[in-house]
């Protein structure tokens, strides 16, 4: 069937959100994540509203997308003035995007009361703002604000702002549903008035105030749209935008729309809780399609009836997202889960090899104490490694201590830590100063271990991630750290647990030095 | 218009949720909620297959509910048997519910496969239970399990079991997505067949596997439905069921259907919130209606707008549902969101007043250096306090130590914290051990606060993230910590910022306790 064009603004409209805010390094990795799910539009930000956007278009420009298209976001010219001298419009040409997108006003009441210009006035600004981009932008995209609103209240005018939009020439007309007040029955007429209106390929912006925009997403795709935007996890301003992660696999698995492969889509789950990690947010385990409840089932009729047809109780085959059955009763899931995160991470655990089982063991237990290796690989293969006997003993860690202190308000507050590592049979006792605990711990180990191995004085930490995770019954709440470090070649996350955040730190820059050594080894073969 | 009959099975199918377990006594205060938010019918559970849920049915007897009727679920009867001799049937009537909801087979691979009797046999079985019901209780209801995957699979057969359960003169006929597989569009056409078919009172239940459990149940009732199945939070098994929070006010406020009062409507946001309580689960602040996020306002654009006219942004009143618009403050956000800001803290900031600008670029300074009010608004509130000299002087902080240690591989990490405080114009020098350096360093700060202000000992901490932001030019990265801390009545977030963790998280904490003593303050008027 017909090709639908997925458009993801999570670095857009997804930043609206009141716990997420990602720094232009972050921003990247999200743009390459997107690009590897196979996503056709990624919005990068809004360049004319804060300088963080301006600088992600500079440095996507030296980052190779396999095919995704790059688009900035924007407005309408201002009134009083012409595109070419509108700074916004300029702006978003600077940028140097694929794809522009703008919104305009299409309800007559914002024109009036948010704009301040007649209604006339406004149809000028959309048609001169878009003429303008179509010359200088390879594609252009435009965003009809409140469309369903505008229409409610002047169907003839909000029909007129789409017909404006058209004659500039625009690639497609996206209907927003801004206020997310939209309710899926209501969307057929609208869009059967529309699409006898205009020509150009309709798409779908919906935001879920009314707890339906994946829902209004899908009706509008029954109803024509071929271009779908929202975000992953459905981040966005108050109750998020449409969520990407349950309308990519309703559209290929129920409407048989080729929107990305195969081979993507079964990477839909680990690809939701990355940005979830990424945005340090905690994953919705009831999350539809890729959420850890999403094919848990609870004992009785219903689990004796999946193991014969899963059909019986499944709506998909959870592996067609990367996701898995869970029985909750007997939980049956670990093996299979583990194993198939070992495939991801490039390592054959034979399912036969009874070391595999203690493995299993292993890792399941971890993953009740709190760890979590989406996002820490080094630390699974570290893991793996270290079960099946082909880790190298490089170093072991014996102790450390850490002092921070501020004596006075004024004083600098100061961190010195003394570790004590054994490397070739001997006992390194190393101290050293930071900013911070973790700094001078990293400073110390590094101090301990560079003599042997120089190489580590190429590792880099680049982001710290802290998560308080919830205490069981009586007992005390546990924390866990998350690393990224590199060198000049490659980047790599590691992982540490304890209800100490120092200790936890610890365990996962111990992680990101050895991982290092680890690394150099094999690439020298 | 009409009246929606509103059929609540939280107690029930929200029980299946995989976190989700209520003791008896849990049950009836539920119960009472749910008759206080003028629910219409309460499924209690399913007396045949739990203990608990037969001493519910017992308890609620000796309860006064306005005007709720309690109903008792199960299934039709087994195979080669009669209703009166069917131990599950006749559990139902001994629990003397005013109405008796069962589930019938729709999907004849259903009847083959899990039943595996005759398509004849199980017509027979869902009229004769039905009819049998239908003498000894007052009202029946027939939930029709499966039924669009069944009428999807073979229309006549699912119509079929619909008439057996109309000629047994059942009160209403309920369309089940019981893998939550169907989405909105698909509805209308099987909806129209259905009522061509049964001239019985149409109802829903629909599960959330595609996100479309709310948007699902409004089609239908769109579609004619006249009863809506469904549970508070959408709590449920796998993705949940069908969230009566979003559901109820799109009836009452979108569709005009009177199904409970303007007051009762009001109160929607707390009955949402102490039923998550009841569950002892975390509230989803971006939840529809009744979420945290739900009115909050982040983009610049947005808050100048709905200053001016809240439905610019909001597709209904927050006030009609309990909840309140609130207003972000961000690096996305413009002097209004600040204004707006100060107002909701009843601080009266004139954007005329020179000492407004001063706040306003201390603000912009703090951002740049790393500090987000969102999620922070008691750091907010106290900075703007401290900018226009309204706040109070509580206790000066001095200086602190931490150290944390940990000798030998197998020796459990230990931390110890000494602070300084001046309170009352006296130094406290205290000390305290803890899980690690943050909780040593809060022990240490009650110690020696509380024997001043014994309310801090009310205070929790109950989220602690920790973000490393990127280090400028030849600068140290600097760390934010964001804390959310709690009282009884109410919580609120504080943030810190420095090149040294312990130090950022040391004002947090601060921030955190000072909070505490100006808001208990306030109230105290």
């Amino acid at each position: 069937m017909s090709l639908i064009q997925l458009y993801d603004t999570t670095l857009r409209d997804g930043t609206q959100a009141e716990d997420i805010s990602f720094l232009v390094a972050d921003k990247i990795r999200v743009a390459e994540k997107l690009d590897e799910l196979g996503i056709h539009y990624i919005e990068g930000g809004w360049p004319g509203s804060n300088p963080k956007d301006i600088s992600f278009f500079r440095e996507i420009k030296k980052v190779r997308l396999t095919q995704a298209k790059v688009a900035a976001f924007g407005s309408t010219r201002r009134a009083k003035t012409t595109p070419d001298k509108d700074n916004n419009i300029r702006t978003l040409i600077q940028a140097e995007p694929d794809t522009v997108t703008i919104f305009g006003k299409t309800w007559d009441f914002h024109v009036r009361e948010a704009l301040r210009i007649s209604l006339e006035e406004n149809l000028e600004l959309i048609n001169d703002s878009l003429a303008y981009l179509k010359n200088h932008v390879g594609e252009v995209v435009y965003d009809a604000e409140h469309f369903f609103d505008g229409y409610k209240a002047n169907p003839d005018y909000a029909l007129q702002t789409l017909k404006a939009a058209e004659a500039a020439g625009v690639d497609c007309i996206v209907l927003c549903d801004t206020n997310g007040g939209t309710l899926p029955h209501e969307i057929p007429a609208i869009m059967e008035k529309v699409r006898a209106t205009v020509a150009t390929p309709l798409g779908i912006h919906a935001h879920n105030d009314s707890e339906c925009a994946v829902a209004n997403s899908l009706m509008a795709v029954a109803c024509g749209a071929v271009h779908v935007q929202g975000t992953i996890n459905g981040f966005g301003e108050r109750c998020g935008n449409a969520n990407l992660c349950s309308i990519i696999p309703a559209l290929k698995l129920k409407f048989g729309h080729e929107c990305i492969s195969d081979e993507q889509l079964k990477t839909l789950r680990i690809l939701s809780r990355t940005i979830y990690e990424m945005a340090n947010l905690i994953p919705n385990k009831h999350q539809p399609y890729v959420g850890n409840s999403a094919f848990a089932h609870k004992g009785g009729v219903h689990v004796s009836a999946i193991q014969r047809h899963p059909e019986t109780y499944e709506h998909i085959r959870p592996e067609l997202v990367g996701n898995v059955t869970r029985v909750l009763v007997s939980d049956l899931s670990g093996r299979s889960n583990i194993l198939a995160k070992a495939e991801q991470f490039n390592i054959n655990l034979d399912s036969k090899d009874p070391l595999t089982q203690e493995i299993l063991e292993n890792i399941k237990d971890l993953e009740n104490r709190g760890f979590q290796f989406e996002g820490a690989e080094a630390s699974f293969e570290l893991l793996m490694r270290r079960a099946l006997g082909t880790l190298r003993h490089y170093f072991s860690v014996i102790g450390f201590r850490v002092i921070d202190s501020k004596r006075h308000e004024e004083e600098k507050p100061s961190s010195e830590a003394t570790v004590q590592v054994k490397v070739g049979g001997r006992i390194e006792h190393t101290a050293a100063e930071g900013n911070g605990p973790v700094n001078a711990l990293d400073h110390a180990l590094r101090k301990a271990l560079e003599s042997f191995y120089p190489q580590l004085r190429d590792v880099r930490l680049f982001d710290y991630k802290v998560r308080v995770l919830p205490a069981g019954k009586g007992t005390a709440s546990m924390t866990r750290v998350l690393i990224e470090s590199g060198d000049k070649t490659s980047r790599w996350g590691t992982v540490g647990v304890s209800d100490n955040i120092i200790d936890a730190s610890y365990q996962a820059l111990v992680d990101a030095l050895l991982y290092k050594l680890v690394k150099d080894q094999e690439q020298a073969g």
